[in-house]
C-alpha cells in the first residue's frame, strides 16, 4: 500500500499544523516522517521564508491563527521565531524511525504551544535526555539529515511541509487533504 | 450586507482560478472586482512571483493543473507567461464597474485558455474594441489603477488574488472558501 512521505522542519509553523493533524486527527493514515533542514532547502533552491516579505509575514500570523482555530490545534506564535533548527533536526535524524513522529510532536508542542527555545541544547536535553542531544553530534545524524534534505530537493521540494505520494509532490499544509486523497486512490 | 472585495491581476494564474469560480460556480455571492497591478504590489512589498524560484515554478505548473481539474476549470498554461499586464489592467481600470467582471472573464479566458497575448494592444482591440484600448491610455485609467494598487498594499496585500471581507484579508485562491464563509457570517 502507498504511504505518505512527510518532509518537515520543526521551525516551520505550517509543518507544525500538518504534523499535529497527522499525529492526531489523521493518525489512521500510513505516514513516513522525514525530518529535513528547511534552511538548506531554501539555500539550495533560492527560495526564502515567507516572513522575508514583511507584509507576507504579518498576514502569515493571521492565517496561522485562523488555520489553527479551524482545525482545533493549540498554537501560540513563539518569541524565538525564526528558529535555528540545525540541532533539533539532527536530534530527529538521530532518532529511531519508529519514534520520529512522537518525538517530533513533543518538540513541536514545546516550541509552537509553550514557546520553549528548542534550539538550546539544555532545553532539548530537558525534553529528551542528554543522550538524544549527544546523538545529534554524531556524524551519522549529520549525514542522515543532509541526505534527507538533498533527496527532498532532488525530488523537487522547495519548502515545508512537502508531501509525496509515490512521485506526486504536494507543497504546504493546504495540500495535505489532496495528498491524502491521492493516497486513498493509489 | 457585506461584500467580497476581490483584488486580481490578469497575469496571475491563481487569480484566474478564483475569477472563474466567482464568475461561474460561485456567482451568487456579492463580489466587487478590483483590478490592480501585481508587478507594482511586488515592487512595493519586496515580494516576488513564485516562478522566481525555479523549483517553485515547476511545482506551480503541476498544482495549477490539479486545481483547475479539481474545480472543472478550463486551463492551458500560456507560452507568453509571465505576462506584462500594465495595459490590460489599465483597460480593466477604465471599464465601468458593472462590466469589470465580464470583461475580466473574457480576457482571462483569452489568455489562460486560448493563450492569446493580451499584452498586445492589437489583440486587446480585437477582443474589446479600439475604444477600450484607447481608454486605457487616459490619465483617469492610469490613476485609478495606481490608486487601487496603492490601496490594496496599504491594507496589507502582497500578492494575488487577495480578498477582503471588511478588514479581514485572505490571500490566495486557497483561502477563497474561508473568505466566503466569513462573508456569510458578517
Amino acid at each position: 500500500m502507498a504511504r505518505l512521505e512527510f518532509f518537515f522542519d520543526l521551525g516551520s509553523p505550517y509543518s507544525y499544523l500538518a504534523a499535529h493533524r497527522l499525529g492526531h486527527a489523521l493518525s489512521r493514515h500510513p505516514v513516513d516522517w522525514h525530518p529535513f533542514l528547511l534552511g538548506a532547502v531554501f539555500k539550495a533552491t533560492g527560495n526564502r521564508m515567507p516572513a522575508a516579505t514583511p507584509a507576507k509575514g504579518r498576514y502569515m500570523l493571521v492565517d496561522l491563527h485562523r488555520q489553527a482555530a479551524r482545525y482545533g490545534i493549540p498554537f501560540a506564535f513563539p518569541a524565538a521565531f525564526p528558529l535555528n533548527t540545525l540541532l533539533s533536526q539532527r536530534v530527529l535524524a538521530a532518532t529511531e524511525p519508529a519514534k520520529i513522529a512522537s518525538v517530533s510532536l513533543l518538540l513541536y508542542e514545546a516550541f509552537w504551544v509553550r514557546g520553549e527555545d528548542i534550539s538550546d541544547p539544555t532545553v532539548l536535553a530537558q525534553l529528551l535526555g542528554e543522550e538524544a542531544v549527544a546523538a545529534a553530534a554524531e556524524p551519522e545524524a549529520k549525514d542522515r539529515l543532509r541526505a534527507t534534505t538533498d533527496l527532498a530537493v532532488s525530488r523537487g521540494a522547495f519548502g515545508a511541509p512537502t508531501f509525496f505520494v509515490g512521485e506526486q509532490m504536494y507543497f504546504g499544509h493546504d495540500r495535505l487533504d489532496e495528498a491524502l486523497e491521492q493516497l486513498e486512490t493509489d
